[in-house]
């Protein structure tokens, strides 16, 4: 049974699990910053959007002021796991599950580091927008898939996914996540270096290959580096990431991807747990990936021009 | 004999040949904005840096203001090239020798198009820095190499690189400008796009390959693709491209490459004519040049998100 579940990270992704899994559990954020689990304690959560919700929960910036979950989600960003599992780590019981939802592949072998834990590998689609610290806004109402890390029962997944589809977002539990996980990756790979360079948010250009120098063309290019990889790796898709660009690009309002925001922040971006990723693996097998190391080595450089 | 040459475009280039030569012939500049001419006219025109030079010079914004020229040097940007020729194109009597000075391939094509004068060819690599409508600094004092176009005799093309030599800059007539052309088309359509996309002057990080994500892995696969193109053309290059990067690295204080000037201000970059030159002629010779179609794209992209 799942009584008690510890969010780590509150940023769109770990408010949206928070603001919806505290209908049907009691729930505790653990954030960064001092400020943010007090605006939480004061204010609650507030969801707007797809959801409309105004939730209590508990909150604080340390796990000694938190009591033991049965469930930990990490939804920090792939640069705050390490940080975020050295402060939680030893103050959980042999008993919790942990369920990183990060991008990138390799968030399981680092929260395998800190402790002996049950795993479950997650990935997600849903996605929305940080109005405040106390109010996300729920834009895309897609899935998030589960599925067990090394010998975690499969039972434990679907109680998961079981509670995250009654808080009403919604879940799947697939007995091998990677070909979701690859899919994602690519997906991530393909688009959010070209948004980060360009400054376009996710809108028709990504899908528009009538030319040549047409941006659509560079990000099909990446997609198909991707899936060389993938198959060199053994993995089969579970979506074709192409598929997925072009279906994004048709909602209508374009998404902004996180590795934009970033730039704009000129915040550090995820490129090496997601385009990293895939250039390590593509090595590792020796498929050829030049448009990936393109993306990688200019947004470095943009990194590195702050 | 040369004795009066008419500047069309006071940029940094056309400006530093302005404020050179006005000290070996008459000089009259031709601007597009009427307040630039009357600041020019009223100031003179200072150089700093290399050279240091205070010159009276003509202008004006319309040709019928200026005195009929022997020399014609236009050094537009590329999007300017054709409005200077509907401008200046029917005051021009058939004596008149034109020297385009632009970025990318085909400036001579468009020249021509607009009358039959004799043309010269002209690649420059001098740059600097613009103060304001009447300073200028001189930075780079790298040459500019002359050639002719279709039939001009080559004594007319050595008459001008005397003159240019004589005012204090550095220029060498060759017999045919191509292989210098395509050494400077490839050079910056290898530094330019990744100076854009990045925001990094041309700095180090161009030359740097110690890893394959490496910016400059990214330049020397574009170099070597600019190569192959020029190969299939038949170009056997000036310089190597790649040598010219190394070095300008290395010059100690970076360089702004004009498209990333153009991409701080949000203004039209001149990819069309760098990028677009190579990849439209690696089309009409069937090589592959996926690394500077991705570069057009992102370009392109970026211009499109503002």
């Amino acid at each position: 049974m799942i009584d008690r579940v510890c969010i780590v990270g509150a940023g769109v992704i770990g408010s949206l699990f928070a603001g919806h899994l505290a209908t049907v559990c009691a729930v505790d954020v653990l954030t960064r910053r001092r400020d943010h689990a007090d605006a939480l304690k004061r204010d609650g959560l507030r969801l707007t959007g797809k959801t409309r919700r105004h939730v209590q929960v508990g909150a604080a910036d340390s796990p000694f002021d938190l009591q033991p979950p049965d469930l930990v989600i990490v939804a920090t960003k792939a640069t705050g796991l390490r940080p975020a599992l050295a402060t939680i780590g030893s103050e959980l019981g042999p008993g919790v599950t942990i369920m990183p939802v990060l991008n990138g592949l390799g968030a399981e072998e680092i929260v395998r580091e800190h402790g002996d834990w049950p795993i479950v590998s997650a990935v997600t689609f849903m996605s929305g927008t940080k109005h405040s610290d106390t109010e996300v806004e729920y834009i895309l109402d897609t899935e998030t898939w589960l599925g067990p890390y090394e010998n975690t029962p499969f039972e434990r997944v679907r109680e998961i996914a079981d509670l995250i589809d009654a808080s009403g977002l919604k879940a799947e539990a697939l007995p091998d996540l990677r070909p979701a996980q690859w899919s994602k990756l690519i997906f991530n790979a393909a688009v959010n270096p070209v948004a980060a360079l360009t400054r376009l948010p996710h809108d028709p250009h990504f899908a528009a290959e009538q030319s040549p120098t047409d941006l659509g063309q560079l990000v099909h290019g990446l997609v198909d580096e991707g899936k060389a990889v993938a198959r060199a790796a053994g993995i089969e898709l579970h979506d074709d990431p192409w598929e997925m660009n072009v279906l994004a690009t048709q909602r209508g309002s374009a998404h902004y991807p996180s590795m934009l925001e970033d730039v704009e922040a000129q915040n550090g971006t995820e490129i090496d747990l997601i385009t990293g990723s895939l250039v390590r693996e593509a090595g590792r097998r020796n498929v050829p990936v030049p448009l990936h190391e393109a993306m990688y080595a200019l947004v470095k450089g943009k990194e590195d021009s702050w």
